[in-house]
């Protein structure tokens, strides 16, 4: 099967030409923080008619799969919830657009759950049909899958909730209106808090780094700086616990890590792991934990199982 | 439709006569903490046949179906999980058994999800798909549905450890082995040593209460006892942590609590809406708080539903 895939992210829109488990060519290009869906499209529409046509391979396109970083309705193939980007998104017709400018049928998925379907048909969940995604980064966002099927919920946002599920109720407050919030407690936004917050930081090299970022934390913490040693150590309790709950949740073979934190895999999947299998309640056995192997590109790889999915 | 149930309980197995939405009759008996199944099922068969007997409804009886409180394999028809309860469990064949002394297939599931299935047949949950369920009272239970269906996993334990979402990452050791558990944070067990650990716990009436329990505590914290008050606060605001983690888990349309804390409904319910409409993201609108209308009859109610869910 092939199909055109686009992924459109806060930063970064990336737009590919999938066959099967191949990406056969990919092109990205950034995005103002304010831009508007409509004024991106025409740049998109652009590049996946030069991908279909560079590569011959305009008569095999099937369908365009659109990965979108908030809530969509796949279904109706409306975005639902946007989160501050794309603010228009809601009320553009993306399926007309795709028929229209394309003449292919669309695909629309959140983008967490694109790259679990990514993962799972290319990546490090491979064979598995029952399967947790946590990706911490900036923020921390997530998807679940049960015997092969996405968790999507009544209101599209179940399953990838997972860096808003509680892991402190007395912490702080988290940007979605919640208290203590996985996200709020360990993920880049709220890094420079919980650095203020801690006794050594008036002492320590990492209050002298220009920002105080995972990029940072980790390699400090390496090299024995006492602030980064604890910041890292409650990111990695933090995320255990909530690793926990994802799995208390969902109860899967596999969890896989992603996120730009696994730059700093070697000091982070070791400590998850143990933390996971030391705390988590499955009378069945481990829970296989892995880092997750396609980056940034997990969600182009989704694209064909999103249109598997759908078109059976 | 007519059915044979039992809710194999801790404490107590009730067994009735359900017909449609209706227990024609019902009749319970204390079981002892190492009560072996093998040993109770003479006792519950002997009541079954006289209830389908009495009531003249032998002909009409289609099943028997089985609420047991640990984890099942409804499949299999096997207990996977018993929690210290009925320790031959896992060795029974209860569908041999029913075949053999009640001429009846038979349908097996953990009692939080009969429960929830008996609240959207009968009770708190009818008109609605998308479904959570908590249980207060001596550990924190509960189970989850998305469109109509049961949320049941890979190991048969998905929907049904909302009491061991973590709630409090630096928190109590849990029974289960986990850290901060919801159940730890709140639950009767917890809370002796939530009472020892108040600054306020040497002053006051609640050290002079024989138990600890929440019979004692809610009306102690609606006369102002200040321990009390204390406690009910903590908990409060835990078990809405933790609904909060389960709306954002399964995104239901309607959250129904339960459990012998719903006593104190009064103190309970305006109090944990609040909370959950105050920090739950959702976007579409807002969860449906209830109270769970059909107390410890809730599985039984479940039974037809559980059969027809397996029969179609």
């Amino acid at each position: 099967m092939t199909v055109l895939a686009v992924d459109l992210g806060g930063s970064h829109v990336s737009c590919a030409l999938v066959e099967d488990a191949r990406l056969i060519a990919c092109e990205s290009f950034p995005v103002a923080r304010d831009q508007s869906l409509t004024a991106v499209l025409p740049q998109i529409e652009q590049i996946l008619e030069r991908l279909r046509t560079r590569d011959d391979r305009k008569e095999e396109c099937e369908a365009v799969a659109l990965s979108f970083c908030g809530l969509v309705d796949p279904g109706r193939k409306t975005v639902t919830a946007a989160n501050g980007k794309y603010l228009d998104s809601a009320s553009v017709d993306l399926n007309a657009w795709a028929r229209a400018r394309l003449n292919l049928p669309l695909f629309l998925e959140n983008d967490a759950r694109t790259a679990l379907l990514g993962e799972r048909f290319a990546g490090a969940g491979r064979g598995f049909d029952d399967v947790v995604t946590i990706t911490l980064g900036s923020g921390v966002g997530g998807a679940a899958m049960i015997a092969g099927r996405l968790i999507r919920g009544k209101h599209f946002q179940a399953g990838c909730l997972g860096g808003h599920f509680v892991v402190d109720y007395h912490g702080r407050r988290c940007t979605c209106g919640n208290v203590g919030c996985l996200e709020a407690e360990a993920s880049t936004w709220s890094l420079p808090t919980m650095a203020a917050n801690h006794p050594a930081f008036a002492e320590i090299t990492l209050r002298q780094a220009e920002d105080i970022t995972f990029a940072t934390v980790f390699p400090l913490a390496q090299a024995g700086d006492e602030c980064a040693m604890g910041l890292r150590d409650a990111c990695l309790r933090a995320w255990g616990a909530g690793c926990v709950s994802l799995i208390h949740a969902y109860d899967p073979e596999v969890l896989i890590i992603g996120g730009g934190v696994m730059a700093a895999a070697d000091q982070i999947l070791p400590e998850m792991e143990r933390y996971i299998h030391a705390h988590a309640w499955t009378p069945w056995g481990k829970v296989c934990v892995r880092a997750a192997e396609l980056g940034n590109h997990a969600s182009l790889f989704g694209a064909i199982p999103l249109c598997q999915e759908r078109l059976c």
